[in-house]
C-alpha cells in the first residue's frame, strides 16, 4: 500500500503534518464518475490512505471505497462503469490504520426519510463526541467511528421539514472546520463552514458544476475556475440551475495559512494568490530576516524547493539540486532486516556529494514538525563534505495542535513546543537555524503583518489562538468512552 | 467461491429450497471463537455464500465476516487470534450476491446507549419492510437491507429502561420466524419466536453453554445435547448464571417439518428424533404408498440416500449406486466457453452406466421444486440405457413459498404449483412418479396422521396453512419503495 | 488451496495412497482446451495439486498451469480464450509442496530444432536420476526436477533424424511407468509403456479423437470410448489421420491392479469391466473369506462404499450410513488452536449415533496404509455406543512402496510392513480385523487366482512382485547430489 | 503495476529511451540479499518492470523473481529471510509486458555439471539468435527467450575444463555489450565487455565487496566506492580473495554516452565526473551555443531539471518551476473512459499558470525521442499564456537505434531521423528549437571535441557510429523463425 506523501521528507511518517481530506464533486456531466477519478487523483496530495465516490444515475446512488490511492482504484472502466449518472462527488483521506478503517472512508451514505444521503468531508467537527453521546441516547446507532456521521444523524432526526431546512438546522449544531460536498435525489450541495477553515472552490466544465478542494483539480479536468465558497455559503445545484444561501450571521473568515505553506499544490490558487509566488515569497522574506554568507542554496525536495528558489533569487546564492530524491518512494520500502535497517534513510534522499564537498549551504525547508527530518538531513549534507550547514524554515516555529482536520502529533511530540529556537538549533545540530517570523508569513501573503485583534487567516498551528470552541478537547471522558463502545471488524 | 450446496442436485442453483441460515453461539470457554468457527463449518450445509462471528473479550467486540465458506475464511489462527474473548457467537447464511453483500453479512453488530449489540438470526422477519419504514421516519439510519437489523433499532428506540426489557419490547413488535443468539456486555441470550418455526438447542461443553442450530454442531465440537429452546422462551447466559424467560403468551409450537425432508444433517437429532431414521422411514412409507416392480433402488445423491434405503429395505429391491457424484463440485466450475456448456450436466453426476443399462430403476429424490433437475437425471438414466425409469420423491409436492427465512422461487416456478402429477410425470418424461402423502410424511414421524385442525409442524410449504400474518407479504409497495432507497456498493 | 482427496479418510495426507496425475488430450475438435478442462475436471481424483494445459493453434503453442483444482482455476472464459487451438491436451498431480512446485507442473515444454513439444506424463521414469546426471555433464540444462524432463532431452539430444524416430529413441532408454500425451506441431501421440503399467483410453467426440486416463472423462465430455491404448503401442494423430505404432518388443502386460481398489472412479471401465462392479464382487468376496455375525454393515465413506454394498448383499446384513461425511472437507479446515485442535477429527465424519448405539457394526473401508485413520475411525464406533466393531479391508495388506507413480509412504510407515494381521487388530483396536485375500482380489476380477509366475497384473504393493528394474532406487547418491543442485525459487 | 518511470515525460511509454537493466552483487556480507534489495531499489530507475535476486548459501541456491517493483516485492522479512547466504546478486529490468514475461526475469538460473549458475546482465548480445540456433540444432533447451541465456547453455557446451575457462569461452563467441555478475557455489565474478558500453562499479562494505551499475547503489548501502571494472575485465571474488582477469587483447573502451544524458542518476559518478556537473555543464554549452532572449528557463521535470540550472547560471534568466509535475503518476492512471481521456496529460504535468502568463519562457528537456511530449508540453505553456516557447534539448538529434541493451523505437518512429531541426520546430510548434552540437555534449565532459576517428564514447544514437558488428540485425530471418517457436505462458 501506498502510504508516504511524495513531497514529503525523509522519515515522513512522524515528521509532517499531514492534511487529512480532499473533496471533489460534479454535477451535469455525463460519466460523472471519471471526472470524480480524475479530480481526487490531482487531489491526491491531500489524502493517500484512502479514496471513495458516490453517483446518482437518478434512481439510485453507487459509491466505491477503497483503501490506497486513486490510481490503481479507481481507473478501471469496470469500476468507473458501476458509478453510473451525471451527478458524483469523491473523497481522498488520510485514515488511520488498521482493521476499522473501510468503512470510515467517505462519501458516507444513509437512507434517509427523505432518499438517499451521501456527504463528502474536509475538516474536523470539533464538538462530534458530545453530539454523538446524545444522539445515540436518543436512539441513533452510528456505522462508523468519523465525527462526519454527526451531521447524517443531525439530519436524519431534525424536526425541519424540508431536506434543505434539515441540513442547515445540523450545521448550526455543529462547531469545528467543514467544507462539505453533499448529494441526495434532488441535487449537490457544497458548503464551508462560517469561518472557511477548509478551502472549497468552483468551476465550470462545459454545462457541468465542479466543486473541489483546490483550483489544480480543475486544471486537471480541464474546468474554468469560477469563485471560491464564501465562508458560511450553500451552493446548491439541481439540475442546470445554481442557487446561493446564506443561512449563518455573517463573521470575519478565518482561512487556514498552512494551505499556503505545505497544503496545497504549488500550481494551484488560493483567494486569488499563486500558492508558488507566495512560497517564493516567504522564502524572500527569510533571506532578508536570516540572511547567511553561503556558496549554495538547497532545497529539501519537494517541498522546499519554491522557498529555496525566492531565497536564492533574494540573496543572489545558486540554487542546486545538493539532494537527490528517489521517485520510488511514494511506496514505502520496508528495510527486510536489522542488518540494513540503518541504511534506509538514503533511499529517500541522497547527498549529491560531487555539489556539497567543502561548500558553505543553506538549506531550505517548508516547516520542523518532530524535528527527526532536520537531524537527518542535516547530519546526510555533513557527511557529504559540508563545510558549513545553515537551516532556514518557510514557517514560523509549529507549536501547537490543529484541530481542523489536520493531523498534528500530540503538543509533546512537536519540538517548537519543547524548545526554543537555540535549543532547535542544538538539536538538529545546524550550524544556524532560522524560522521566517509570523509577521514575515503575513507579508508573503501582502499584508503588512499580522493583525493581533483580527488576523485574516487561522494560524492557530503557529500562536494557539484558536477560532472555535473545542468541546471534545475539553471533554476527554467522551473520548474512553466512546473507545469502549467500537466494534473492531477484521 | 464456493457457491453450491453439496447436498443439492445438479442445477442446484434453481432446484432446491435453500436453508438461509446457521447460528451458533459459545458463552464461558476460552477461545471462543475457534469453537463457533468448528460448530458454523458443521452447520455450513445451512448457508454457504457467507460467514460471521464476532466475539467480546469483556471490553471490546470484535467481529470478522466473509463471503464463502467458513473453512479458508474463519480457520487461520491470525483471524481467529484476533476474534478474542470467552463469548462468541456466528452465523453462516445464503446472500443475495453482488456488490452489497458484505453489509448484509451477520451477526449485525451496533453501538447502542446500553453498549455493544450484536446479533445473529435465523428466519425471516415477515413484517420488517413495514418496521422500518416508521423507524426510518423517525430518524433511525438502516447500514443493511436485512430484515434482522429491524430488531436493533427497535431495541435502540425503545422506552423501556433495561436491556433486557428493551429487547423483549423489540420481539413484541416483530413477526415471522426467528431463532436468534444475541450478546451485550452483559451476556449472551438465545430465544425462539413463539411457534418455535426455526430450531435451536442448547449444549454444555465442560463449563461452557452452547447453542447451535442443529446437534451435529455440538457433536463436532465435542458438546453434549442438554435440550432444545422452548418456542418463545429467552435462555440469558450472564457468566455461569443460566436463567429462562417465557415472555410470551403460550401457544401450540409448529417447528418447520422440511428440516427433517432436506435441511437438518441426517446425523442431527431433531425434537428427540433421529433425522436420518426420519427419512429411511419417509422411503419406507413411500414403497408403502408407491411400490414398482423393478430391479434397482437408486438415489439420486446425496440428498436422495436415506429414503433409497428405507425404500430398498421396505421393498427388497437392491440399493445400488446408480448416479455417481464427483466430489469437486463444492467448488463450480463454470463451463468456459459455448461448446462445451451442454455438456456441463455431467460434471456433477454421472451415471454407473454399467450397472443401469437394461434394467428398471427406481430413483429416489427428496423434493422436487423446479423439476428441471428431474428431467436431467431421467434423462441421464435413459441415455445410460435403463429399461424404465420410476421417480419416488420423499416428500408431499411443493406447492408454496416459505416466508420464514427459506430461499423459494416465486410460486410461478414450483412445478407442483403449476402442475397435477401426471402432468409433472410427462414433465420429467419418467414411466411413473409418486410422492409420499402428507400423512405419510406425519407417519414417518410417529403421528397418525396430520391434524387439519391443529397440525404439529409448519408444513406451509405443502399446504399453503401459514401460521402467522404476512404483513409485507400484503404490502406489496413497500418491497418497491425500499428497493429504491438502497446504495450500491461495488 | 485445496489439498485433500475428497475420497479420502479422515487424516488424509498420511493415510491414503496417492495417485500422482491424469492426463487428458483432445484433438481435431474446435476450441480444444475447453473440453480439456472438463476432462481434467472428471479427472481431479487423480491429482488435485496442481494442473495445466497446453493447447496448440497450428502456429504458437499456449500453455497455462497452476497450483490447485481444475475449477476456480481453467473455467475462466479469459484462461480458456488464451488457449487457443484445435489441439490441446492436460494434465492433473500431486506435487510436492511449496516453493519449486509451478516450474514442475505439467505438461512441461521445450523449443526443439524440430519445433515446440509438450508432454503430460502418468507414471515415474525409474532411472530418471542416472540419464539426467548424463545428460548433464553432456551440457542438457534442466528446468525442473521432474522425472519427465528426462524424456524431453533424451529427444532433444537424440541423432534420429525424424521426431518421431528421436521419440522412440528416447522411451527405449526409460524404464518405469508410463502412459504419456505429447504434442507437436504436427500432431498429438499418445502411448503407454510396455507392460501398460498406467491406464490410458481412446475416444472419439464427432470429428475430434480423446485421449484419457479413465473411461468416465470420456463420459464426461460426452465422448464414446473406442479402445484402450495398448501397452508398448503409440498413437499417433495428425489432423484426421491416426496411425498406431509398436515399437517395443512384445511382452505380458502389468497393469496397476490398486485402480480398481481405489484409484479409478467407480463409474469408469478398466480392461472392459466395471470398476463399481469389481469393488462389489471384492465385498462379496470378503464376505465370503471372513463373515461376521453383525447388526449392520457401514461403509467407511465414500471409497469403502461399492465393497460394502457387496459385502451387504453378500451377508444379507443391512447396508447404513453409520458415518456422515461432511461435504465442506474438499476445502481443508485447519483447526486454529490448540484448544479445539483435538476436535478436528469429526469435521469430516461424524457417527451417526442413533444407529450405531448398541449396535455390532462391520466397517468396509478399501485399504489400510499407516492406519492413522482406522484407529480413529473404531473409536468413532465405539464412543457412539457400538457393541463391536469388525473392520474388513477389500485389498490385501499394503506391504511394499510403489515406484511408478504413486505416492506411498517409506515402508517403515506401511503399517501392514510392520505387524502381521493380530497386531494390527491389536493397534486399531477392532474386534476383528480381515483382508481380503491376494487370490480373492483375483477372482473378483474374474480369474481364478493370481499367476504367481505370470501375474496378469502388477500387484508390487502388496506382493513386492516388481516388473521391472528400479535403477535410481539402487543407486541412492543419485538422490543426493541431485538434491544439491536444485535452485529454490520463492 | 508500476509502469512508468517517473523521470519520464506525459506519454512516457513512448517518448523516453528506456535503459533495460540495472545489476548489482554482494559477495562476504551477513545477509547478502537484504543489501542486494537495498541496491537494486536504488537502481529502479534503471528498470521498472520485473526485479529479481539470487542468493547461494554454501549449499543452496536461493532465487526470487516478480513482476514490478523492488519496493512492495523485496522488502518483506519473509521473502528476503528465504534468500540466504552471504552471497547474492540482483536485477531489475524492463520486459515486454504479457504472459511470457516472469521466466525472463534475471538471475537467470542453470544446474550445470559443475554446479549451480546465476546471471545477472546488463545490456544485448547482438549474435544471440544466430548463437541460439546452433545450439538448439545440438539438443540444447532454452528456458527463456533471454538473450542472456544464450551465455549460460554456451558455458554448459564448452568443451574446456574449469568453470572459469568456460566462462571466458563463451564470452569469446558472444558479441554486443554486457555487464555481467555471476553466481557460482566457487564464487562471484563481475565482468564487462571489451567496449566497456554498459557500466559496473566495484565498492567495499566493510569486508563486503559490492558490484552495482552506478555509485548511487553504493551511496545507498552504505559502501565506499573502489574503482571501475575496466573494459573486459573479470573479477573474481572467492571468499575473501580478489582477483583480477583480463582474457581480451586490449582495445580503445567505448562507454555509453547516453548515460550523461539520462539513464544515470543525477547524484552518480560516471568515470569520475559527477553526471549533476556533466548535465549542468550540457545546460551551460546549450545556452552560449544557443542563446534565446527569455524571462524565465523552465525546465522539463524532472530530467531536464539539471540542463536548466546550467542554461540559467550561465544565461542569467530566472530558473523557475513552470511545469509542476504530481507525484502520484508513478502508478499509472488510466482514463477509464472517453469522455475524460483527452484529459490525461494534464495528469502527470500541469502548467504553473501564475507564473507562466505573458511570459517567454525557455523550456529544457534531455532528449527527444518521437516528439509526441515536446508537442504537448509546449501546447500546455501556450494554453497557459506564454508569450513565447522556446524549446532547448541537452543532447544532440537521436537519429539510431540501440543495440545494446536499451529499449529504442525502430527507426522510422525516431523524429529526428525523419525530420531536419526545423521541421522538428514546426511538428512541436515551438518558436524556436535547438540541440546541443555533438562537439559541445562532449565539451561537457571536458574533451575538446569529438574524435571522429577515436571517438571516446559509444554514440551511436547520435551518429549511428556502431562499435561492433550486429550480426541478428543483419540476419533477419532467424527473429521470425525464433518468434514461431516461443510457448505462450498464461
Amino acid at each position: 500500500m501506498l502510504t508516504t506523501n511524495p513531497f514529503d521528507l525523509p522519515d515522513a511518517n512522524g515528521d509532517k503534518l499531514r492534511e487529512e481530506c480532499g473533496i471533489f464533486g460534479a454535477s451535469g456531466s455525463e460519466g460523472a464518475a471519471a471526472l470524480v477519478a480524475l479530480g481526487l487523483h490531482a487531489l491526491q496530495h491531500r489524502g493517500q490512505e484512502a479514496a471513495g465516490i458516490t453517483s446518482f444515475d437518478g434512481a439510485e446512488f453507487h459509491t466505491h471505497r477503497a483503501m490506497g490511492h486513486v490510481a490503481g482504484n479507481f481507473d478501471s472502466p469496470a469500476i468507473i462503469g458501476q458509478l453510473r449518472g451525471n451527478v458524483a462527488c469523491g473523497h481522498v483521506r488520510y485514515s488511520t490504520t488498521g482493521e476499522t478503517a473501510l468503512r470510515n472512508v467517505q462519501p458516507l451514505y444513509a437512507d434517509l426519510a427523505s432518499g438517499g444521503f451521501a456527504i463528502a468531508h474536509n475538516g474536523n467537527i470539533s464538538n462530534a463526541m458530545r453530539l454523538r453521546r446524545d444522539l445515540v441516547r436518543r436512539g441513533s446507532i452510528f456505522q462508523s467511528t468519523s465525527d462526519t456521521e454527526t451531521i447524517i444523524h443531525l439530519v436524519a432526526t431534525s424536526n425541519y421539514r424540508t431536506f434543505v431546512d434539515k441540513f442547515i438546522d445540523a450545521l448550526k449544531r455543529v462547531e469545528g472546520a467543514y467544507s462539505l460536498i453533499v448529494m441526495t435525489p434532488e441535487g449537490m450541495i457544497a458548503c464551508r463552514d462560517p469561518l472557511g477553515i477548509r478551502p472549497l472552490v468552483m468551476g465550470k466544465l462545459d454545462d457541468a458544476i465542479i466543486f473541489a478542494s483546490e483550483t489544480v483539480a480543475l486544471d486537471v479536468v480541464g474546468a474554468t475556475f469560477v469563485r471560491s465558497i464564501d465562508p458560511g455559503e450553500l451552493v446548491i445545484v439541481k439540475g442546470s440551475e445554481v442557487s446561493s444561501h446564506r443561512p449563518f450571521a455573517p463573521t470575519e473568515p478565518r482561512p487556514c495559512i498552512f494551505e499556503y505553506v505545505y497544503f496545497s499544490r504549488p500550481d494551484s490558487i488560493s483567494e486569488d494568490r499563486s500558492v508558488y509566488t507566495v512560497r517564493k515569497e516567504i522564502g524572500a522574506q527569510l533571506a532578508i530576516e536570516s540572511p547567511v554568507d553561503a556558496d549554495l542554496v538547497i532545497p529539501v525536495p519537494d517541498s522546499g524547493t519554491p522557498a529555496a528558489i525566492g531565497y536564492a533569487q533574494q540573496s543572489g546564492i545558486p540554487f542546486e539540486l545538493g539532494i537527490i530524491r528517489s521517485h520510488y518512494v511514494g511506496r514505502t520500502f520496508i528495510q527486510p532486516n536489522n542488518e540494513v535497517r540503518h541504511l534506509g534513510v538514503k533511499l529517500k534522499h541522497n547527498a549529491n556529494r560531487a555539489l556539497i564537498k567543502g561548500k558553505r549551504v543553506v538549506l531550505i525547508d517548508d516547516s520542523i514538525v518532530r524535528g527527526t527530518t532536520s537531524l537527518k538531513i542535516v547530519q546526510m549534507m555533513r557527511d557529504a563534505g559540508a563545510a558549513e550547514v545553515h537551516m532556514r524554515i518557510a514557517s514560523p516555529p509549529t507549536r501547537h495542535s490543529c484541530f481542523y482536520g489536520v493531523d498534528t502529533p500530540e503538543r509533546g511530540k512537536l519540538l517548537a513546543a519543547n524548545m526554543n529556537i537555540d535549543e532547535m538549533n542544538s538539536y538538529i545540530q545546524a550550524d544556524s537555524l532560522a524560522f521566517v517570523s509570523i509577521d514575515g508569513l503575513y507579508k508573503a501573503l501582502g499584508e503588512a503583518n499580522r493583525s493581533d485583534t483580527r488576523p485574516s487567516h487561522c494560524d492557530a498551528c503557529f500562536t494557539g489562538d484558536y477560532p472555535t470552541m473545542l468541546t471534545d478537547h475539553d471533554d476527554v471522558a467522551s473520548v474512553d468512552q466512546f473507545a469502549l463502545l467500537a466494534e473492531r471488524v477484521s
